[in-house]
């Protein structure tokens, strides 16, 4: 074991149906080379783990536990949300970092998160050289919204797509059903803060075979009650119904969110809930029209049992590529989905440097979003659709997804110090 | 076809993942039986359609397409919420339905739907007795709310307490994941006007193997705020976060729905919707926890894509039956779902009378209700872990399930006259 490093390994933000996929991409990679690579050791909950020495010893859980990673939505060690700041802000938290690094032999780290995991794993990576500390850190993207720059798309939003558009398509059919008499308008409420990738995998409910009338209202585009009013009356008056997707971040031309709880995080964003009951008393108010409305919330982006299967195996192909990146020397550096073709979908593994990563966020192109605004473009459609392609069952046990939960074993402590988050 | 009399199908309230596998029942049935009965007309929106002569022929739909409507959610015919009066009340209705299946020939009437509709069914099998018109009523029972007596359970049900349970175990591992730093409550809002049974599923996502921490609010019991901060505080306390599977029917013991947006439809009920925040509000305003909340509305009752197995066949076999049962000559019944053993699970067949059915609401036994009011007994459990058996997959295309919608061609019309609704 003289020359191998261990390798530590967390989950970031908020956890999605596939990030799992990826932790199993990442331990079984390793487990295979354990020349170079000694124990993969998890935060419990994420960087805090880190911070606190609260290290989980995967080499304690079975090949088998671990292979049923790949099927297990959530984070299995634990997320967190905890931003670190910059080193001149916060130097104790970097050297706490380095002290747990060095009394458990890590030289390798591996990111699982969105965005701000992008940044705090770049400054993790500049460790070597701003505090002389040997490490190679990767980040793994990892984020419902879609919204990392460079790669094609991220792990986690082909799942979240593909269950929203089922959902969508599924409860228009029941509207559809109810509209001479009942209900004539379905509002379902989606994830998305600012970027309306999720939204716009709500109207592939509706395609050539099954043409079904959906509004959109993306946080790309500023809400405008009357625009918005007169389209919907326009829907049923042709089809008898109307279903609403709408993402939780619409906000007004001046920014101002439909339903803004007045709430942030620890990440300074601002936290949302409640938008479908609004835009459905608005229906209700300016036309009488009957609605129901849905709030997807966590179920969206912890429905492993109706995942994409091009998400599920490009999240354990990223978790892979990680590791084989630190095996080739890469420090600061995330793997990406490359799109190689469209038709048939081809994809394949390439990297982005950190730098060009953190802290950028991907909308969506304003030529993916219909000249309405209320709708996406057959460029969208084209860019989704493989995303959300093939279906990768969980097993079941007593009409249940079989889900493992790992012993999730601590290593015993080295350090004395305590750490005050 | 001189002996042969047609047959009219209705669906009837709410729709649900598996009413179009009764629909599916009763024509793939009478098809076999050409010699005793006709066509299958269906009614457009329900009995509606009846009152109005707008008649849906399904001998013009391919057999394929009759077999997809197996996997297929919603009402292939449209249903409606249209309560009969009593023949007292309202005698030109029933006046005009006899004028329309006498124009039609029809003799068999089969009406897919719940309690409202088990009554409306009664009614009319009487027809033959208080107008004289020749005709066989059978009722083929449909709820999500498992709520009619007699029968075992309801077709609807087992399909969407699967789905509830499903995504409150894929929430709760989302929400155990993030409790360190984040969210430590997640509530979600299942439907159940008066009955639990929908709300008592979610407690099945906790089982042996796979131990959650969750709280049921039922709307058999009566909401007490103090009791249920204190339930919610002990567990995120042993538990670090909490599960909340909230009935929309959940009312103080005053009966005042703790979300009552003071709406009615034609049944006279309530109309409710929006009690997950309400419940979300407490727990932050006197705990300080963050939680998320979700409403499953139309997704619950929809989602043919994790239907139960079980429940598809029995709502199959009902349809079936129920043509059965006419061609035995039989009037005024229901077939019903009568459970044989539990372990293994065995059901059969048997009927009942609609003089018992109609206006009768089942609600969850008392035994099924754990001593505390927040969980179920293992009574309940072995009840309903049967009926969330089994996974009946729809077929996929392009990343979403293919489901069927038939051609709908109406028959002409053969009288004259208009009916105001």
């Amino acid at each position: 074991m003289s020359n191998t490093k261990n390798a530590f390994y967390a989950q970031s933000g908020g956890v999605t149906a596939v990030i799992n996929a990826s932790a199993a991409g990442v331990i079984e990679t390793a487990r295979k080379h354990d020349t170079r690579i000694g124990k993969v050791l998890a935060g419990r909950n994420g960087i805090i783990g880190a911070l606190t020495e609260d290290l989980i010893d995967t080499s304690r859980e079975s090949k088998t536990a671990i292979a049923k990673l790949r099927h297990t939505p959530s984070g299995a060690f634990g997320s967190c949300r905890y931003k670190l700041n910059s080193l001149e802000e916060n130097r104790r938290e970097y050297e706490r970092l380095i002290e747990v690094f060095a009394a458990h032999n890590i030289g390798f780290f591996f990111y699982n998160g969105g965005g701000d995991s992008a940044d705090t794993c770049l400054k993790i990576s500049q460790l070597s050289r701003t505090l002389k500390y040997p490490i190679q850190a990767v980040h793994i993207p990892k984020t419902v919204d879609n919204d990392l720059p460079i790669t094609d798309n991220c792990p986690g939003f082909g799942s979240v797509a593909k269950y929203i558009a089922i959902s969508t398509r599924e409860a228009s059919f029941d509207v559809a059903s109810m509209a001479k008499t009942s209900t004539k308008v379905f509002v379902i409420e989606v994830m998305g803060r600012h970027a309306g990738w999720i939204a716009a995998a709500g109207a592939m409910a509706s395609d050539e075979n099954t043409p079904i009338p959906i509004i959109v209202l993306f946080p790309e585009i500023p809400f405008n009650r009357k625009k918005f009013i007169a389209e919907v009356k326009r829907k049923v008056r042709q089809h008898g119904y109307v279903s609403i997707v709408v993402s939780e971040g619409v906000a007004d031309r001046n920014g101002r969110f439909l339903s803004d709880q007045g709430l942030v995080d620890a990440f300074g964003h601002a936290q949302l809930g409640g938008v479908a009951p609004v835009v459905a008393n608005m229906v209700k108010q300016d036309l009488g029209y009957k609605c129901h409305w849905a709030v997807a919330d966590y179920m969206q982006r912890s429905a492993r049992h109706i995942a994409s299967k091009t998400d599920v195996d490009q999240a354990y192909a990223l978790g892979k590529a990680a590791v084989q990146l630190v095996l080739k020397g890469e420090n600061s550096v995330m793997p990406t989905i490359v799109r190689v073709s469209n038709n048939p979908y081809r994809w394949k593994i390439g990297k982005a440097r950190l730098s060009r990563v953190a802290n950028v966020e991907k909308l969506m192109p304003a030529n993916f979003i219909s000249e309405d605004g209320f709708g996406i473009t057959t460029k969208c459609r084209d860019y989704l659709q493989p995303l959300m392609q093939g279906e990768d069952y969980p097993p079941y046990k007593n009409g249940l997804p079989d889900y493992v939960r790992l012993k999730n074993i601590a290593v015993k402590k080295k350090l004395n110090t305590q750490f005050k988050l």
